[in-house]
């Protein structure tokens, strides 16, 4: 146990955690852009904790599935980096944004290189780089998601990726821009509709702890062994989900937080406890910054009755 | 120690840091922009750990000292948050900011409310409020790191001082921008002076270590078990620091390095391993963000010869 | 004659100016982003009046057809304005947009709403407003140009339209931009690809200066009487010519030359002096703002030996 | 007369516009961020034209003084303009500025070279020059504008100037950006007393239009025959006075008005129509855009009856 801790009492922590957020659940907003999942009703959360050494806790609605949204490019980056290894930095950053309104801003002053592969911007170059790497670079991220989790049902949600495409005009306009500066090699349709796919993949919480569980890991599957990415990528995964992980609110996440984490607009969150476990919640409802609202309670009430803040 | 590990041999280590890091010595570039360090030598490095159990190692220079600059922003923070707690961040923000060249321009956009209190523009903030708190706020912040240090001899270097308030026109037109919006009580001549002050204290590695150290001790000096800021507050700026503390190189920085860290223009870097002990580093050549070259690279060795990464 | 001056002795004044301008046309450069504009020959230079008594005067290229590029974007909000009176305005601002990469930065600050019509964002608009309001929006700005100009045989030349889409990333996020802020009505690629094809028309000096020329006459066509706009219209579109209609130089141009006019980056320039006549200047080489090196000095020494600048 | 027209009947054109602009006088606002000129009541309105014949024609409170403010960045580029000629342009642009927001953010993309003398980063760049270039530059520029007005009684308003220094902080935020990008040579708290100064002298619309009526002879005083300017910098001035005198509104004045001008908070403007006369209006209230509304009206409603728009 870090620093001697004694060991948590994870099903009564749980417990806990879900008496607390229960008056927090309507005081979020769902996500209206997306037409498909302004209808998911707010009254739900979820948690999941995967340790590495194979003990799983959860609560709630643990096994629904939801929309992952932005928590796919966690892994869409995993994936990415198995390939480029750290040639991938040389076409997207890691370094935070500043503030959300800068997207286009910032990728026009710095001339097509996403400040991170956490933005819509950065997002876009990985799945430029998968659709480069793989013959069917969705399926690939499809089988990986399957893989990470052990569950062959994992899927697309079509209705999901046909409702944001309609919608896309923000990310079609990012992504002709980076195309102008020559950062895509994939047309931009292509590269828009594959990024709308994967991030309709459905999951629940234990499923996305399952599968988050490696980067607690250093690098390595903990049920199977199989070595995903080198201690050092890990690593270095788990330091840009902190520093880039939660939008524009990455600064007040770490500061009430203290654990790596990637938020998604459908309302889940992963995080990591290195060398001990991972962590998935999950309630629709988002605060002002596009974060979980509930789950971000819920985190922050974790790492301070588990003392397992990383600061 | 955390996960298990195995209690490093640091005087082994830094050894090995300390030749590693010769051929560097000569690669960075000291700061120009104040014509007083300027004329620093490049080829000098120290580095010193301060444990919570009270063992101090060191190597090099460690015992020269140099001019601490940016790294008193973290001091800076420390003694008013003592004075404010959390009202404080009504008047600074705790993201990250973006691009270094965005300081006016976000400083417009967010109406005078500087994004982190570790750029120049959230540091004249913070030296504002102390000027408010104190009836002589310098006096205050010297005898603060003076505590902190466990030395009554560290003190202001006017000449560097006067160096730099000579060249001080950019933090005069962020300070008057802020003031415009209403963010500074006092005048913005009596703040930038102070400031200039204040980045001047002279400093060695050890003290430099030993005065971070209560950052590492959840809040409390380790040796003299004095509590300057509660375990939340302390925790909180570590991540602070981690998000915002090496200028606009955070995200490569915790990639790299993996701790909470504040750098100066002087060369100087304080870290810190939550739990364990305090790191501070001086080699004066920089890198193209600011930070010192030599010392980057000294602390990614360390968090990797002792595994004490926080990722 | 304004102010009561001479009657010029315009042959002497083109014959002056086309001597001048020779050492001129080996200095400036094609434009180079759209590739079938790159391979016009630099060494050309026309350049005609038509007086809005009728008489008609011209001299070198100026029956050699040219892309008229950007100068239809004057065209294109003539037409739209006879559709939509000043309600035009509600969709498109009409002051300068102060540096041309801003483009994107101004449009996301500003909803969406282009600064001016001259501008590659504003004619995107304009071109919308067009494709709603015509059944066939193209066959309509085409049949406009060959009523002004009194030829049937204009055309678009669709090899340079091709060209221009297939490099159009910048133009596709823009639109998708707009789009995304709800200020385009038709899909982005139909207004790309007849925007496209509108700055193909092909036009030259003699056809570019007739067509301008109700512009010098308060609206009415002078030589068929037919009025295009109102007196109070005519009037606002020189005076947006005047402030924005040379990209980011229009301060520049409107004291080098002190006429309305609409550049294009097929080297085409046309300019009016109201009450009196319309100039249509040709070379393809152009300067560092985007227009022609040698058609701006060819005004600028048109209006200082007529004396016919509005300042 | 300028193309034929009739001679217009200044006086009973001047009556009908004062009898229009009556309900306009309640509907603007003084301004407010200088306290000394919030206490300027708003039903007051003036208009004086200064033919170069010599004829000159008011009405209304043509004959109060009231702060000249901006309108003398006209004076000061003109007394700047004497003695740098076009090395003028080496230290400050000719371009707009596009938003009024931009000014620190524009600044410090274009390292210190304000985008027009008529911005207050502009003006802070001529009065630096006139400090440079005047042993006393305050007095100088006094004496310019008593020797174009032809009255030796005009002064400074010390009140007017105190109570603007007392709130002056986005200038001096602006003044050491500047200095920051080495564009000042004098003190910065020398050039900001001194442009206060400069703003606050006091004024009437008929010493207004006289003294702007040079602008209007091509550079030389009508009524004395002095050379101020030579006859390309005269225009020059005009030309720049049309895309840069009304603040952000320049597109939405030429268009309106048609006319180069110079605004001021104080509530006045003055207007030029090239070979004919000048024109000064002064009402305090301002519209959203900072010039005066029932002047900006006054203005427009002078060019539609005598028809001497430019365009």
């Amino acid at each position: 146990m870090p620093g001697g801790l004694a060991a948590p009492d994870y099903p009564a922590i749980l417990e806990t955690i879900f008496q607390e957020v229960q008056p927090l659940l309507s005081k979020g907003k769902v996500a209206s852009y997306i037409p498909e999942l302004a209808k998911v009703p707010l009254e739900q959360f979820g948690m999941a904790l995967y340790c590495i050494d194979g003990r799983t806790f959860s609560i709630g609605d643990a096994r629904r599935r939801f929309s992952a949204q932005s928590v796919t490019k966690l892994f869409a980056l995993a994936l990415a980096y198995t390939r480029e290894d750290d040639d991938l930095w040389q076409r997207v950053g890691k370094e935070p944004s500043g503030t959300a309104f800068n997207s286009l801003v910032q990728l026009e002053y710095e001339k097509g290189i996403p400040r991170n592969p956490f933005i819509n911007a950065g997002a876009l170059v990985i799945t430029d780089i998968l659709a480069s790497r793989f013959v069917d670079s969705e399926i690939a991220m499809l089988q990986f998601m399957r893989q990470l989790a052990a569950d062959a049902s994992i899927d697309f949600d079509m209705t999901v990726a046909m409702s944001e495409l309609k919608t896309a005009n923000r990310n079609f306009a990012i992504g002709h821009l980076i195309k102008d500066f020559g950062n895509l090699r994939n047309p931009v349709k292509t590269v828009i509709e594959s990024y709308c796919r994967q991030c309709s993949i459905a999951m629940n919480c234990i499923e996305l702890a399952r599968a988050t569980s490696f980067l607690a890991h250093y690098g390595t599957v903990p049920w199977s062994g199989v070595q995903i990415l080198g201690r050092s990528c890990a690593k270095r995964i788990n330091a840009v989900m902190l520093t880039c992980g939660t939008y524009d609110a990455a600064g007040e996440f770490a500061y009430r937080v203290g654990l790596p984490a990637k938020s998604g607009v459908g309302g889940g969150i992963v995080a990591v406890v290195p060398g001990e476990l991972a962590v998935a919640v999950w309630s629709p409802g988002l605060d002002s910054t596009g974060n979980s609202l509930a789950g971000t309670y819920a985190l922050e009430r974790f790492t301070t009755l588990t003392s397992r803040s990383i600061f």
